[in-house]
């Protein structure tokens, strides 16, 4: 781990891969690595905006105990972890960037299946940022359909184990494609709403701000809307919303690590809020930018001459 | 695609990607491959035994139906696909092989998230043949365990599309290592019995052979057997099986491509026909692989010098 600056390659990224920094066409798996076979892989994502990461203890957090969950070993500590995110980003130079980490299960010795004995395979990188329905979409709001196929139940896969588990939200994409929307938003099998491809859901009724408590990942641009609510005061619920509740809802916005809180302005048929980006959803979202200049939950990088 | 004989490689395998016969080692799909961070992705497995595909054209109508529920598309047509897997085996030399074909969504443009602009990605491999359990598991039989963890439902991700949605399967394999068992069988949300990592489920009740109905791949194998029950006159019932019915069943066997008919010895704490492979699983077992022989289920390699 060299602590070198490099030039940032235009327009990619840069891996950790097998103990070395790689240009990102390297970081490849093979598809015999179960991790694609089983997808037995964990993952989490986190963002680096102006220099410097946010909430980035959050996310170490969160991926620790997802491989304590699925008993894998990623062979160095946090602290060596954290290391390797910051050297993946500095080499990039990004000053926004999309930071990921991963484990693999990978693959048993030849002639085996059993899971205890495959080696895990660790990968990081950083690459430019991501936005969900790109920069416009964040600034005029996206539009939505609600899925057919039903988001799949905490019972089978844990959602709090971040995971790549999506057919159910890829099927629900197609649909959003052939009835003229961005994106989907699934309901879990009783019924109620749950989450989408890479992000969270929040309901705003008259006052009051809802988001599901089962059902969906624990993400952390949700956790951080649960404490600007519990803050500033705004009246929060964290609990079920009942799929025709939902469809009534004044505002909707989704939040995610790839662009932070994104209005929507149509769900299904209904326009809501006139088709613009509803007074509670602007108000969060500046809240949650705002938040980024605070030191405590910034982790700035050294990109060094 | 040459014709051209290659020795082959010890104890590796044979891939096809991006138009070229290579190694095994070098069938890799990139971590921002949606196929890997979403398992977009489609599968399917053939076995070769004695120098000839097994069924050959069930797994291909399968791999086609499946490309199109998801809308992906090879390049290439159904004879194209054939040539493929074919000249794969041909090139390791196995006559005993393991043959996988699978497509990846594949990733859309750099700065997109558009699925309808990503290039599909199709790889197929053959390796060496592998079995469930090991030779000695398919010969005296395996024990398992109801997992505690519930098959995701095809409400979520249709399971006759073959797909590698298994962190269901392998949280319940590593419950079945804590207690002492080789597998994990899982029920449904519905409390029916579904599948295993890797097979479907058969159970004997006295004169009367069950498997389940939903919520199960329909495998190859699968069918096998069931087509044998119906030309051998084997009472037969294709329908729901509840968790509790089958706790007392007489016997049970897994059916597998990779294996074949694996009977189960033990199921949680209870032995199965004291401890041996019943006579209707060894019966049917006998048969399975007596089918091999038949020249309408056989499709012959020709290795060449």
């Amino acid at each position: 781990m060299s602590a070198l600056p490099v030039a940032p390659p235009a327009g990619s990224g840069i891996a950790y891969v097998d103990g070395a920094f790689v240009p990102m066409e390297q970081a490849t798996i093979s598809v015999l690595d179960y991790g694609f076979t089983r997808s037995d892989v964990t993952y989490d994502v986190v963002h680096v905006w102006s220099g410097g990461f946010f909430r980035l203890d959050h996310h170490l957090d969160r991926f620790l105990r997802s491989l304590g969950e699925l008993r894998m070993d990623i062979g160095m500590d946090r602290a060596g972890l954290r290391r390797v995110l910051i050297e993946c980003v500095r080499r990039t130079g990004l000053r926004e960037a999309y930071v990921a980490m991963l484990c693999t299960r990978g693959r048993p010795p030849v002639g085996s299946r059993d899971l205890r004995l495959a080696r895990n395979r660790f990968i990081a990188y950083a690459i430019p940022f991501v936005w969900i329905g790109g920069r416009e979409g964040q600034k005029d709001g996206l539009s939505a359909v609600i899925g057919s196929f039903r988001r799949i139940p905490p019972e089978s896969v844990d959602p709090t184990v971040k995971n790549y588990h999506w057919l159910d939200m890829e099927r629900g994409q197609f649909e959003a494609y052939d009835r003229g929307a961005d994106t989907a938003i699934l309901l879990g099998m009783d019924g109620n709403v749950t989450e989408g491809p890479g992000f969270n859901v929040f309901a705003v009724f008259g006052e009051r701000i809802a988001t599901p408590d089962r059902g969906v990942l624990e993400g952390i641009t949700r956790q951080t809307v649960i404490d600007i609510c519990r803050e500033r005061g705004l009246p929060l619920d964290v609990g079920p919303i009942p799929g025709e509740r939902f469809r009534e809802a004044d505002e909707i916005f989704l939040t995610s690590t790839a662009g932070g809180i994104v209005p929507l302005v149509r769900l299904d048929d209904r326009i809501l809020y006139n088709g613009v980006p509803g007074p509670t959803t602007l108000r969060v979202r500046d809240l949650y930018w705002q938040r980024h200049d605070d030191p405590s939950e910034r982790t700035p990088i050294d990109y060094g001459a």
